[in-house]
Formats: C-alpha cells, structure tokens, sequence
C-alpha cells in the first residue's frame, strides 16, 4: 500500500507540469489550495482593507496555529508563528536563560545561522559553546553526547535534525531523552524534516522546536514557526518586545503576554500565514506517515541512480537517511551544475561549506550539490535526472 | 493645479468600490499593481520554484532596494528590508553603541513598541530614557529638547513623525538640526508619514528611519524598511544575526556585513518585497508632494465636517497637520463607533491608549476613534462618513 495518490498530489502542484523540481529542501513547489489560498486573501485585502480582511480571515488565522500544534503534538499557546525558521530559532535562543559557564552543546551538523547566534549567544552570556562529536556513520554520537552530559553544568542542547547539507536523520528522540535525564533544555531545528518526517514534540523531548513554511511543509515563502514547551514560556526573556507580545501598561512598566505569543510581533503578513494553515494541512492530508515513507524510497532511488554514475560521487551519511542527497560531480563545480541543471528546467541547489563549517571541511569537502525529493517526485523524473548528471559529468 | 489624477488613481483602486476606506494609517488600499505584482511572483514560484522565481526577479527586488532609497533621498547601501516597521525600528534601536548613563530622549508621541524597546534597552545597557515635553500646540517642545541637549550626555533622540494617535507632524528636521549641533543620534519613526510626506533623511537629518508598507506607501502587509546611515553602520551591532547578515567564515568566527544588510534575514516574501517596490513606484508616479498637498486638504475637510457634529470632538493636535484626524463621540464608545461603521462598510480604526501611554492619558483622554485620509478619498465620501458619524452621534 502506497497510501499516497501520487498522480492526485502532482494535479494539484502547477510546477510539476513546469519544472523537474528537486530543491524541496530549499523551497518546495506551492500546492494549488495554498496558491488560491494566498491569491483570494490579497484580493480580499485590495477589495476591503488589510486589517478588516484580516477580520473576516480570523478562523482561517486560527486554524494556521491548531494546524501546526496538531504537526507536532503541542498546545496553540506553544506556537509563535514569524517570518522565517531563523527568527523563530534565533529569538527563541537569545530568550533563554543562560549564564556564564552555563555549557551548550551542539554537533558538526550545526546550520550556519545558528552557529553565528550561538557564538553571539556565547559573548554576550558567557557560556561555552562545545562540539560534541559524530560517530562514525556521521550522526551525532549518542555516547559522547552522554559523557559530555555527565560532565554537568549544560544548560543547552542544540541538534539540527535533518542536515541541510547531507541526507542523514539526526537520532532527535534519543538526543531528547539524554537531555530529560540531565536536566538540559533541547533545542532542536526541525528546518529540513518539518513536512518529510513525523515530528511529536512529547516523543522528541525538545523544549524548543523551529522550522520553515516553505521547505517539506510546502508553504509560503516568508513564514516560520516556533514551538516553546508550556513550562519553559515564563523562564524565557525576549529581546525585541512590541505591543503584541506585551503590553505597555504604564509609562515606565510593560507585562510580557503568558504565551508563545511574546515571540511574535504585532504585524504580519496574513496571506502567508494562512498559505502556511493550508499547507500544513494539505500535509496532513497525505499524511505525514506516508509522505515520509514515500520520500525515504525515492531518495533510496536517486542515490542508487546518482552512484552508478562514474566521476559522481554521493556525499549522505547516516544510519537513517531522508529526502535530501548531496553529491559531488569530478571536475564540475557544484555552481555549475546546477547552472547546468537549471538551463534544463531541473532545480537543484548547493550547499556551501558556509552554511556547515564544523561539517564539510571537516570531511574535506567544500561546497555540494544537493538535490532534494518530496513526495510528488516520480521515478521518470529521476531516470531523466540521473541521465542528465550522468552527460554534464561525461562532457569535460 | 492638483497634479494628481484621483479618479485614475480610484480606478486602479479595487477598494474604492467596496468600501469606504478612512483606514490609510492602519494598513491602506492596494492599488491594483500592486496586488498584479504579488500574485503575479506567487504564480511564478507555484510554477518554477520559490528560490528559482526569486532569481528570475532579481531585477525587481533590486528595484525595491532603489525606489526606497529614491523615496527617502539615501543609497540602496543604507536601506535592509524587513517583515515590519517595528522589526526594523527596534532592530536598529537595539544595535546602537548605547553605554551605562547614556541619555535617550523620547517625547509624549512615543509609540508604544517603541517605548518598550527603550524600556528593555535602559535595562540591558544602563542608558536612561528621559521624557522632553511637549509644546502647547501638542508637538514636541524644541525649546525643551535644546534645554535637555545643552546638559549633555545625550546618546540618542527618538521622535515619532506623525504619531499614530493624532493628526500632528512633529518638526522633525528641526528636531534633526538640534540632534546634529549636540552630536546625537536621531532616530525617526516614520510609520505615519512614509508615502503621505516628502522624506529627505539629508534634510531631516535622522540617523536611522523606520517604515512600513503597508501605511501611507499603500504596500502590502508584512513589509518595512530600515535606513541606516553610512557612517553608523559600522559603529552598529546587530543583535540577531544569520548567514545573510553575516558570514560564518570559521568555526568560531563570522564576519558581520558592512552595508545595511546586516540587518536583514536570509528568508524573505519575495512577492511581498516585489509589491512593496511596486507600491513605492505607485507612489512616486502620483508625487509625494501631490499627495501631501491633497491629503492635507482632504484631512482639513474631515475635520471641519466632524467639528460641526454636535457631541463630536476632534482630539488632533500640532501646528502642522496631516491625513490622520482623531475623535471621540460623547456617549459612545470608540470601538463601538468602529463597529457601526464597518456594518456600512467604512473602515475606521481605534487608537487604544495602551500604545500611547505618555500621550492620551496626560490629555486625560482613553481610546480615540483614527479615521485616515488618502489622496484616493473624495469629499463625497467625507460627506457619506460625517452623516454616518451624525446619526451616531445621535442615536443614544
């Protein structure tokens, strides 16, 4: 049983007639539902106003966050939603509390933008940020991950689920419960398995979740979401209060709203939160189970297509592995490719050793081509992307 | 002369059929450009990809970058984008090098999110906020403000332009000359007057300007804008950081960037970024100053209609006004005036005193009812809106 009708779901996806479309990691292709979505709310903001449309769309506003609570098994007053997976991680990170000498953990896997935060995080507190390593098939090593833990004294443990820069699946429930026994908050970037994989904040342990619209959850550009567990909200200090996450209540005293909502600011863009709501249960229809299935065997296709391929060489690590691939042609540069690719209407992107500095050079590497499936992607569709790899990297 | 075509600009005005929108100062009308632009960028990105559709307009969100900095007199350099005006203001205000003891001035306009962020910033950093006050014609006192500068010490002055909560413009070259003679950085909120006032930040003198979209500039929602001056920008340290605003050169190093894109964010809406250029080009194509001149006149007549109402009372203030006019119906209250209103499809907002603390209490006033001109408003339609506001007014 497939459980997913795939010619239905590329029906509903315009670019599948247009693109061969593997960058679902960077930013998927717009169901019709969420397109229409987005279209009718700015056609109801030109007819009537932006903040009356806003109005009338309050059902629809809402169901965005009861969509995402019910993605990952957290209550609505757990979820802010924001512009991007970034500001949700970052202003969630900097509102935490840490103090000096307080250890933060994270592994080679660590996404660029967090890194730079966690360095700012580590000047301004005072806490030590360390690199636990990866074991040997390049997760994150559960023991020395435990043994760093034993040590004492860590506040804080950052795990960037699915890489963006190889095809491995963090081992995040196990990661959580090491966290739960030694008292350390777990902060995990769901950026690339929101929407390819099952995620229950309760079965995960994490205390802060982040993740995108636009990559597997197929939602609008611009939109990102943050969960904060209940019982961490009060202990949290944002840095950038507005009038939505807290009131002025008197000239020189302001009180900071209970719940995830003072991670928000009182402005935002409704058509692309409703897109989000849309997605996320365009996602739900399909099911997360089976979308997940589905992209774990089409991605088991690719990389038996790409490494039959001579001068090609597949760079995915990990004991499991997902949607995304990463790859290395002999001679060509990544950019190049892709260059390559896209003159034919095929999407790929790349991964720079900038994005993953504890990751790539650290396996000799510098930038990789990273070609991502969801679960739209056909088997056609890979035959035709591996014969086209297969010609840039025969012609010299 | 009036320089400006209003039944054109009506007729590409979707809204104008629809309802009767005194609501500019909330979010405004999209003009039909607008939305094109928008929906236009969404069909791309269904069709191609989000990341391939933003590559494919690069030329338009670079010419976001420049008609801002056309409309403001700056260099494209000197303006980030962002989802918000109070995401840009409080960006900038919390980078700004502010020591123990600093003194930051504010006045009785002081915005509520604004007043917060000083609040949080005289926590973090020691700098004390001091009220100036204001004069008797209601706008900040510059006698006061050169007194406050004499004493020194004087880190920063916030204004707020045109505050939300009245028809006022606050002098703020004035208050910019004053800021550049005693060495302070002026910081200029200019929510409420971006795209209903010309905006020369040479001749206002502001070290930093914050905007949205959504208001006067009739862009869409979810979009501001920052500008930073040249020489401050290296002098600043943003708070939040990621591998668009800084590069993450080695494992424990980023280089920040030196131009205003260190206040920016690697995810963006690119249909909202394209909109918000087109909506500045709309504006530019009609004249700031035809539509200062017309908006004036058309708030002019709004008032005298509304003085003429037996227990209506006008609460604006200043010795310049602009498109914004406030008022209070004895009796009845503001949001009570706003929703009979919009059951006759007229869109008013309410000003709550929680966003203006320092301002309607001291005039012993609560909520006041906003009603916001726009050069696509006609005196028929002031006329319909005083009759309506009458029966109101009368009705008990």
């Amino acid at each position: 049983m497939d459980g997913l009708d795939v010619d239905r779901a590329r029906a509903l996806t315009p670019g599948c007639e247009h693109v061969l479309h593997l960058n679902h990691a960077g930013a998927s292709l717009l169901p019709q539902p969420v397109l229409d979505a987005m279209v009718g709310h700015l056609e109801l903001e030109a007819r009537i106003g932006g903040y009356e449309a806003a109005d009338a769309a309050a059902p629809l506003l809402a169901r965005t966050y009861a969509a995402l609570a019910e993605l990952i098994g957290a209550g609505t007053d757990e979820i802010a939603l924001t512009d991007s997976a970034t500001r949700a991680w970052d202003t969630a990170v900097h509102s935490l509390p840490l103090a000096a000498g307080d250890r933060v953990l994270i592994s080679r896997a660590e996404y660029g933008s967090n890194a730079i935060t966690l360095l700012q995080l580590q000047q301004r507190t005072g806490c030590r940020v360390e690199l636990v390593e990866d074991d040997r098939a390049g997760q994150i090593d559960l023991e020395a991950l435990e043994r760093a833990l034993q040590h004492g004294g860590v506040a804080l443990v950052s795990l960037v689920h699915v890489p963006t820069q190889g095809g491995l699946v963090n081992p995040a429930a196990e990661v959580g419960r090491l966290c739960r026994d030694a008292g350390a908050l777990f902060v995990l970037d769901a950026c690339q398995s929101a929407g390819q994989l099952p995620l229950d904040v309760e079965e995960l342990g994490c205390a802060v979740l982040a993740a995108p619209g636009r990559k597997f959850l197929r939602g609008p550009r611009g939109t990102g979401f943050l969960f904060v567990r209940r019982d961490l909200l009060p202990r949290t200090a944002p840095v950038m209060l507005d009038i939505h996450a807290a009131t002025w209540v008197a000239p020189d005293r302001y009180e900071v709203h209970q719940d995830a909502r003072r991670f928000e600011m009182w402005e935002y863009d409704a058509a692309a939160r409703i897109g989000l709501g849309v997605a996320v249960d365009h996602a739900l229809g399909w099911g997360i189970d089976a979308i997940a299935e589905r992209d774990r065997t089409l991605a088991v296709g690719l990389r038996d297509r790409l490494a039959a391929i001579p001068r090609v060489t597949v760079r995915d690590q990990g004991e499991r592995r997902c949607a995304i691939t990463t790859f290395t042609v002999d001679g060509v540069a990544p950019e190049e490719v892709k260059a390559r690719l896209r003159a034919q209407a095929v999407n790929v992107a790349v991964s720079p050793a900038t994005s993953a500095q504890l990751d790539l050079p650290h396996r000799g590497l510098e930038d990789v081509i990273r070609a991502s499936v969801h679960y739209v992607t056909t088997d056609d569709e890979l035959d035709r992307f591996a014969s086209l790899v297969r010609t840039i990297a025969r012609v010299r």
